[in-house]
């Protein structure tokens, strides 16, 4: 028995000791490549809030990107689901130039003002570049798995600095309902190293903040753990905030089909997405639902940051963003779509908890976690990205949203590569 | 396309409703069960602190213990592992004796001073109630699977104070990298209820509490998210964390199969585990091993609770304790594993940190969840258990040292019914 416990040891510590080896590397390449972008993409946004003729030239920029793609794009063209393609059945590969081809297009995308996030394309340069140390470490099969689910995890906690999220997302958002312990080790290597790289390059996060909720209750003297009326607010809000995930998924995918169907010369499509944008900002009147939705235009402007205070979004704040952003990227432009996921969440969050008078950061904390469970079908990734972004004592309200919105965002999600291992109901 | 939507959320909302009627009255009745039982467990240990002649009984109370299953306890005695079976393949069903007989024996366990813990009971009071109430509402197949999964959740939630904890271990210890999400709505409520119903008969928790750690570190004046050196010594206690699972898991195993092969009369068993139990407490001359080890019977007693702090543990308390358990359990006295688990791994914690020079407070709630994590094979479970006890701000450390441990924990662990559903490495 004992010469078994220390051969067991042996090989576990191999294979500890290989992984680490192997995704290190890995990890500081996308950990710098992601800061590289996140630094262009903070310069690409301040500089158009400084010329905001730039918005002009969006219709203009989305030729530029289709063209991009259809020139050098090949099968890079379909981003993530490629990725999660390639890890359900290892096949041709996620070509290198994904990397770079994501990374100008996403910038050029928000240079001009187009709606759209950054996940996406964070999570795009972890899967090419893990895809091409795999090829050079010569990893097949099972391994090849293993290094693209890393490359995803180091991809998204570089990008939003949460690397116990990038890791349980990379495990969850595959197949609904399996967690593959098995690329677990790497992947928890892979998203801290890569988090820890984009700070060694100086790159700041944006910070939350929810003002203290008082979210027990006394009944009959006796301290309860949960507020039974603020929790029943929260599930309602929750199986809202499901249902714009739904909504949000459905209406990328109906951009996109109805542009195919009526528009037949494909490069007019984002020319029409950029002249839409243009029209729709000037009907409203203000910037604030182009680009990332973080950093403020102008004092006062609505951001994912004034949707934690009160009166920090109008009532249909949610509504426009979903509009542009499904305009955006169902015509052809790039970026993720977690981010404004984060904005749709919490702007709603802030206008229901204004309707339903619940306290305002908590519940834009809840939108900003759960609409995105909803549309990637991650609520335990989701649960623990709540825990490091706002703090552990909203735990149990962060769980409650996220698989309340789980179940109300229907069949399907924003990832059409995504298995069902087990279904929902 | 609407009308689909609408059918959809209509059945979802029919789906919601009939699991949150059919699992609160199980919760409900599990939640009082458990809270009766804790009051009693209570009550037991400190009058067994007022009268320690009590411990000359423990030879004779584990007789009484063993004629009392083998006279009522067919199936029951198979405890947590028969409920995991019938949860993968229901069958025969949870006896409704299961309930009764467990409690009863585990109160006399800690009367007498036999070294055990409680979410044994509980689990198996929450499959009991569960099953039960299953055949009242005619469940069968895999609605029989969910109310028993709701069960342990709502056992497990109301034992600890623990309820998100509860019912994601609920999910995650049926079969090894699965979860099950369609249990998920029926465990959530099951384990808030419990825990809420626990609250409401007055019963309350032990609060921990880790003294707080600078986890951060400068690296030419740029701030790291993690300490790295702090980290090297996680990972490393960690991994001593597993294979004290693994050491665990297999005493228990030994001295149980160690004595049927030597001992041919089968209630002789537990006097004799009895006996040694007495024995060691004379050689070491101090009770802290004895019963649950969470209150102190002497001021400077170790327990779970001093473990947090400098000094609150000799150098070898785990593995006094681990011995102490395996003999209790191994033997035929009845209660939980976890809460010796948690003694184990917290001591342990305790000295390793003061080897190391490692904060003790992190320390010991790492080994608190760690251990535990390993020796059930539930990391997200212990996780987020760790977050519901100690707070958020150290979740990194936890998921580290969980899954750490949990590949050091080696095959298998103290559920034998447990499934693999993906194999660790």
């Amino acid at each position: 028995m004992f010469k078994n416990i220390v051969s067991n040891l042996v090989s576990l510590l191999k294979y500890l000791v290989r992984w680490m080896l192997v995704t290190t590397p890995v990890a500081v390449a996308i950990g710098s490549m992601v800061a590289f972008f996140l630094w262009l993409l903070s310069w690409a946004i301040h500089f158009r809030f400084a010329h905001t003729w730039l918005l002009y030239l969006l219709p203009a920029a989305g030729a530029v990107i289709h063209l991009l793609y259809k020139w050098y794009g090949a099968s890079a063209e379909r981003g993530n689901n490629l990725i999660i393609d390639e890890i359900h059945q290892p096949g041709a590969g996620v070509p290198k130039r994904m990397a770079p081809l994501i990374l100008i297009t996403t910038v050029i995308t928000h240079l001009f003002g187009g709606s759209a996030g950054r996940e996406g394309t964070a999570v795009q340069i972890g899967g090419s570049l893990a895809n091409w140390f795999g090829s050079l470490f010569k990893l097949d099969g099972g391994d090849k798995k293993v290094i693209l689910t890393a490359g995803v995890a180091a991809g998204f906690g570089a990008v939003f600095g949460t690397p116990l999220t990038g890791t349980i997302f990379a495990l969850e958002v595959i197949a609904i309902g399996r967690i593959p312990y098995r690329s677990f080790f790497a992947c928890l290597v892979a998203g801290y190293v890569g988090d820890i790289t984009v700070s060694l390059w100086g790159i700041h996060h944006t910070l939350y903040h929810i003002d203290i909720v008082n979210t027990g209750q006394t009944f009959y003297g006796i301290h309860l753990p949960l507020g039974l009326w603020l929790l029943g607010k929260v599930v309602v809000a929750s199986a809202v905030f499901g249902g714009v995930s739904y909504a949000f998924a459905r209406a990328v995918h109906m951009v996109k089909n109805f542009s195919l169907k009526w528009i037949k010369i494909t490069w007019v499509i984002p020319i029409i997405g950029g002249l839409v944008i243009i029209t729709l900002t000037y009907i409203l009147g203000k910037p604030d639902y182009l680009s990332l939705g973080v950093d403020a235009e102008y004092p006062g402007a609505v951001t994912i940051v004034s949707a934690f205070q009160h009166a920090g979004a109008d009532a249909f704040s949610w509504l426009w963003k979903l509009i542009y952003t499904a305009i955006t990227l169902g015509t052809g432009f790039k970026g993720g779509e977690v981010t404004p996921l984060f904005y749709i969440g919490s702007t709603l969050g802030n206008s229901l908890a204004e309707l339903m008078n619940a306290p305002v950061g908590l519940f834009a904390a809840l939108g900003f976690i759960a609409v995105f469970a909803g549309a990637t079908n991650t609520p335990i990734a989701c649960t623990l990205m709540g825990i490091e972004l706002f703090g552990g004592e909203y735990a149990i309200f962060f769980a409650i949203a996220c698989f309340t919105a789980y179940f109300f965002s229907g069949d399907g999600g924003i990832y059409l590569a995504q298995k069902t291992a087990l279904s929902k109901t």
